[in-house]
């Protein structure tokens, strides 16, 4: 099972793209073929090729093809994660989702990190969707636990079942056996429609409470959190059309302010600015290795408890310092070119050369 | 009982207009008759007798005279829902309220939709006012479930079990026998006053978190949700005094931003604004009665499912197209000189030829 | 027990201050003898002599040396409240902390109000805590209930549970005989590195959602709630450096706003515009005096409910008028110089008159 404190697979999660997984071009799985060729810091953490809303009604079943068929050759280093259909409103549609996941389970299971489930409902719900996955990888033979699972937030009794849901996810030592679900994805376009929330003035509400507590019930079960779609990918002013830049990177700043892992994109121009907005900075980077350093050194000398810029080191507050070194590490080692861009080589070596266990 | 997806019976709730049901004037239901006689975009979707805090403590029994007295021959359009008085922490008050609830129904049953009980503290509470509700009922010889039940969310108790509240009232199948609770209206003044909150240059606190919930938690068991007064109803500068409508606007359209049902009017012009701002625009029937033709349309040819602006359409996104246009639809009935006023005879005209089920 | 309802020991809950226990400097308790001799408005409320964050790992014990030495011949008006250290993360700490805790209890358990447990997590943790203080009472012969407990909230897994650690508390009759808890605190530094917060333009998060809620459950269970440290002490600009006070006293008005009982404090400074802030003001104490003589005379004309400007009068809104009046009776008392500053000689005198039970 992929440990988020497991150092030979720290896992980056700063960016969920979601790829059409067929359109009606002469190559249909143009956008899928893209996303599994992208480089540098236009490649996203987390392909997701997607078999609901992206992908026209008549087209579901080249889809499926398309990734049963793309996945196993592709030379792909984030993580891929279909999105199937479901809908806690709509049985015919889970069913159909259900029959996806056995599908991308038997035909390409290991080429998965896991499935993207849409509209869950309450946790009753969610607890459905990992039963699905569950028994699709008993029935391909696959290993426990090998294809995981994220749901999409986006329904009223998904946000009322909130606590629940994450603790169902839950990867505390205490919690249950089954820990598939790990991530917790924000649908708002969707939850606003259910809400009845309008748009005035071409403001759309922001969620913010949710967004705090989204990101507040992810942590207190470490899993990953992740932001909603940001769909104005243009603007147009005085007669010039241009990518919305600002617009996004705003949204993305606010995610990654209250503690969200990663945000969602929808064009490579959005996951190169969240790769690089969710990557600890030089700064950070430096100046944890320098915590972690001290926090060592302070420790050799004998004193019980350690204090690192005047604040008591325990468990948790060692885990935050890191989680920046290993992610910096993790990218260095999956893609370099990012980490080269963003990082000295010295502070590099030293976090090669850190002891990252308290 | 009254269904919200009811074609027969769509509720309109953009309006909870209280009205004092007993003042010291000549005619002490002057403010009474003039609500139940209200006309046009004046007209409240809910009028609310109130027996509480707008009626002076010696004329509690007089205001509920006047409401006995004048229901019957009124002819009111909207829905009737007399406030009696009640608080989770005063046993009399409770008691009262009980008593004054006994009378209405045995009274006017017939002549009101439900009751709205004020101060309500955690979720044994609202039990306690749903059994009152249910034995006056029986009492009276009413059918089981016909008196319906509004609950004033302002005490921290409340709000503490806001989802177990809701949750009794939810309209889901799965849910209770006992879905009398309809509606879960906001009062920021107690709210504010328990919470020992205070205010700071003039601005008191807006509690955006608890908005949010409060929408999210009436969408997940599909209630009504309904936002907090506005007091300073005129506003004065440079001598002059005014009716404060941009800062009671703004209000509205915060609230319907994130989804609330509608809002509270303590005055004609408040009640004008936001039965306008609460309906679906031009713009808005328009568009959904296109999706609307389009999802049949695409169904008909057979494809599996169906997507409409690139989204999926499922049980509950097809309720929110057809709720906009059910909207529309019952105001051109019930308030037609409203519609008229918004909605252009095209768009009514295909409203109306609409199968408005999936 | 202290209850806060009970005229005799109306609490003052408007200033936290923490003061390091021991610091490397000639007088090791110089931040201690400070807070414990501060006077006017720089005396906090509560004086929080800590054992954690604020005390190198080396001075520890002499911290705790400090504290037992240093609180007997004290004669300081306020509370105090020694934060010892914990971790929901790491038993070690925990166990120092227990063993802290048993000696405080043992050593000057009459000479302190409760103690301050911080980075608790779920409301199992919580439970721990509040039994290692029933124990250490115990063990030392104190009377039941006679040291009361505080917890800093700054782990995800605190304020998911922060519903049910607050009822743990409940000062409600119908809660169990438990309720040694009396205050949640709010600890954004901890709480934002362990959600993976950044800041951005210098911008931390505000956790405004979170705010509403710790301030709704305490509210909800009579606890006393506390907003977090504002660690921007001093500011520069072209050259000069100045205590930041506009900052400090901006996010003490948003924390009043929504009703928390009192802020943090790191320096005289802060104490001094903390305790200002969250006193009634001359306005508000004219204001409740008015009301209170009002409803007594309303209720002598023996109408059975009472309105006072225009608002029902019931056991909870009585309680927030007698409260405003209780708090400035209670500063005139304990703090006189500061209750000469603020309130006139006559509302002093009008507030001593009246009867304060409803």
């Amino acid at each position: 099972m992929t440990r988020f404190d497991d150092t030979t697979t720290t896992r980056l999660t700063r960016t969920f793209q979601t790829a059409p997984a067929a359109v009606p071009r002469e190559n249909t799985a143009k956008y899928l073929d893209s996303g599994l060729r992208a480089e540098g810091f236009e490649r996203p953490d987390w392909l997701v090729p997607d078999l609901e809303d992206g992908t026209a009604p008549d087209m579901k079943a080249e889809a499926l093809d398309n990734v049963v068929d793309r996945l196993p050759g592709a030379d792909f280093a984030g993580e891929v994660w279909p999105r199937v259909e479901w809908s806690y409103a709509d049985e015919r549609l889970r069913q159909r989702g259900a029959e996806q996941i056995r599908t991308l389970v038997r035909e390409v299971g290991e080429h998965v990190s896991g499935v993207v489930v849409p509209k869950v409902g309450r946790v009753e719900d969610v607890e459905r969707a990992v039963r699905v996955v569950a028994d699709a990888e008993a029935d391909a033979g696959r290993p426990d636990g090998s294809v995981r699972l994220a749901v999409i937030v986006e329904s009223g009794r998904a946000v009322s079942d909130l606590r629940e849901i994450a603790r169902l996810g839950s990867k505390d030592a205490e919690a249950g056996a089954d820990d598939r679900l790990d991530a917790l994805v924000f649908g708002p376009v969707d939850y606003t429609a259910e809400l009845g929330g309008r748009e005035f003035d071409g403001e759309r509400p922001r969620w913010d409470g949710l967004l705090e507590r989204l990101s507040n019930e992810a942590s207190a079960t470490e899993l990953v959190a992740v932001g909603g779609p940001f769909d104005r990918l243009f603007g147009e002013r005085a007669g010039v059309r241009f990518y919305n830049g600002d617009a996004y990177a705003d949204q993305v700043e606010r995610e990654a302010q209250v503690g969200l892992d990663g945000s969602w994109s929808l064009h490579p121009n959005q996951t190169a600015q969240a790769n690089r907005l969710h990557m600890p900075s030089e700064a950070e980077l430096a100046r944890d290795v320098d915590r972690i350093e001290r926090f060592h050194a302070a420790k050799a000398e004998g004193t019980g408890a350690v204090t690192v810029d005047g604040q008591m080191v325990d468990e948790a507050t060692f885990k935050t310092f890191a989680n920046t070194v290993r992610t910096a590490l993790a990218i260095a080692e999956r893609a370099p070119t990012q980490a080269e861009t963003v990082y000295d080589a010295e502070s590099l070596e030293r976090a090669r050369r850190l002891r990252l266990s308290g």
